[in-house]
């Protein structure tokens, strides 16, 4: 989606390895997250600082293969302490994120078991319950829906970022997770981060990952500092970078652009509904703005099969089912671009 | 160990990436592995050819996050598809390689177990066996010890490679893994694969991979890519680097040395064993060698705490005990040089 970007600002996000760079397993011995780059770590802080959707003070920094593994490291970390007999449950608000389920039962592990829709869920006793803000797929922020007393929440904030959706203030929950793929669209390097405030669960998700794929390349951790660095000068007000004024503002036009035009297309079938966002203040720009996700949760007036509709004129959609929702939804992807 | 000839070899091995390279998830969609890079793909066949370690034609290359991942992929792919009501074992023959037992267990998975020592294996059923060869932590070449109906092999060959072993022809197992961290040194970069015979193990395994990480880092990859081209390259009659006549040489002659030297030490003191490997015909250059391991497998004569004691003189070592192995054995890791 924002590759034209990319492209405009040329040798600017440029890096280069030789040969005997980065060779060793360990990038900072003395840091908790012993495989993080330290210069990935100062510029995730420096972002989060310009942006301001998220607070780093006080938190631990877990860099993981992109925000997928993160999510298995934090569920194992919330549940491996609790030596519970059984697998805790791990819920989320339908329609939730569609690998939530598979990414927790495809071990079936006996730490934790994926139990749906955290709307249905009355069970007693711990539970993690995944927070999606603002959500995948239907662009919605969140919050926690069954606040009961053994409850741990995990915020996924992958698109909490000013090209998608208003910045209500820098959020500062317990664990939030972050990923390079949403944030800037290099999906590739697989680069994610975790904000994480309690020093035994970071340390856990650390163990994870040492565990699971004995640390995070060094060279996306690398490539990706210098492509966050680029971003954070593109918002600065004393550097100035000569091809591009400031990467959200960016990102934010080039999805108002599209959905208007989605909007109008919509418009005009009278078969297909779109959400419709609240306008909310932007603390980023100081302006008035509605939220403009990375994928459109369409709704069908009638009883059609609008996956194999849209598959009909070329267009890739998935069905509501895939998102533990009801049915006459659609949810259209256009992360790819 | 092997980072002054990646020094020396300075920008023949040197990979850019400008901001717009490499952002989507995919690589090859087309292909089996969809995440992998088609050039690493390529090199990964060009070496094995000019090694001789592993038959390529026929096989499944699948990509990892290191090697770690790829032993959870397979262990996935092998016990999934078997639908066992009990998970099934995996085993090992003591000393074996310290991380098995954490990966297969660290996440209680009802599809696997740790089952410990291959020699003490006496279940019926299903099980997989971890053959490690040259093995970690003995440098010692293994066969399947168990040998029953219902076994499943992986063949892990991280360390075989002329520099540590004499190679005694192509391997041609099922399922064999290998990892640029101990073929090149690059262990920074976290890049592994797999060579698989039956396509639906292969399968199996990107869809763990999908599951776990959404694929491998595009920087890691296409840096490996280039070090594998290189280390070809060095090895090769017709192209001729004038920084590295072969690398696999240069490596033998790197671990002969320090191997002289422990010997020497060792000879001295009347306290420790190293082990003795047979001379065999190294069908890389011809030549009658011994092996020459990454690690030392030491035993003491006497009841002492060998872990201590070294820890005493500055050097860190592993206790047998972490290898699943009899008492009086001490292992010096001398794998990071």
């Amino acid at each position: 989606m924002f590759e034209s970007c990319w492209r405009k600002l040329g040798n600017t996000c440029t890096v280069t390895f030789t040969g005997n760079q980065s060779l060793n397993y360990f990038a900072n011995l003395k840091n908790l997250c012993w495989f993080s780059e330290p210069k990935l770590e100062e510029e995730i802080m420096k972002l989060h600082n310009v942006v301001r959707n998220a607070t780093v003070e006080g938190y631990h920094i877990v860099v993981g293969t992109g925000s997928s593994q993160l999510i298995q490291a934090v569920l194992y970390a919330l549940s491996d302490p609790l030596n519970e007999p059984k697998p805790i449950s791990v819920v989320s608000a339908a329609p939730y994120y569609l690998s939530y389920p598979e990414v927790t039962d495809f071990l079936r592990s006996g730490l934790y078991k994926w139990a749906g829709d955290a709307h249905n869920f009355d069970k007693d006793g711990s539970y993690i319950e995944m927070v999606t803000a603002p959500n995948n797929p239907d662009g919605v922020m969140r919050e926690p829906v069954v606040n009961r007393a053994q409850g741990m929440l995990v915020h996924d904030l992958a698109y909490y970022w000013p090209q998608y959706t208003p910045m209500t203030g820098p959020a500062d929950h317990d664990v939030m997770l972050f990923t390079v793929s949403k944030c800037t669209g290099h999906a590739g390097s697989r680069i994610g981060w975790a904000l994480v405030k309690d020093i035994n669960v970071a340390r856990k998700m650390v163990k994870f990952i040492e565990i699971n794929t004995i640390g995070v390349s060094k060279e996306a951790q690398q490539r990706a500092a210098k492509i966050l660095e680029v971003i954070s000068d593109s918002c600065s007000q004393t550097v100035r970078l000569p091809e591009l004024d400031n990467f959200f503002e960016y990102g934010q036009q080039l999805l108002t652009e599209r959905w208007k035009k989605l909007r109008e297309v919509v418009k005009r079938n009278k078969l297909l509904t779109l959400p419709t966002f609240q306008i909310q203040y932007y603390n980023f720009t100081g302006d008035f703005t509605e939220a403009h996700p990375a994928f459109a949760w369409m709704k069908c007036k009638e009883d059609v099969d609008c996956e194999k509709l849209f598959r009909g004129h070329g267009i890739l959609t998935r069905s509501e089912k895939r998102f533990g929702s009801d049915p006459k939804c659609e949810n259209k992807h256009a992360e790819q671009g």
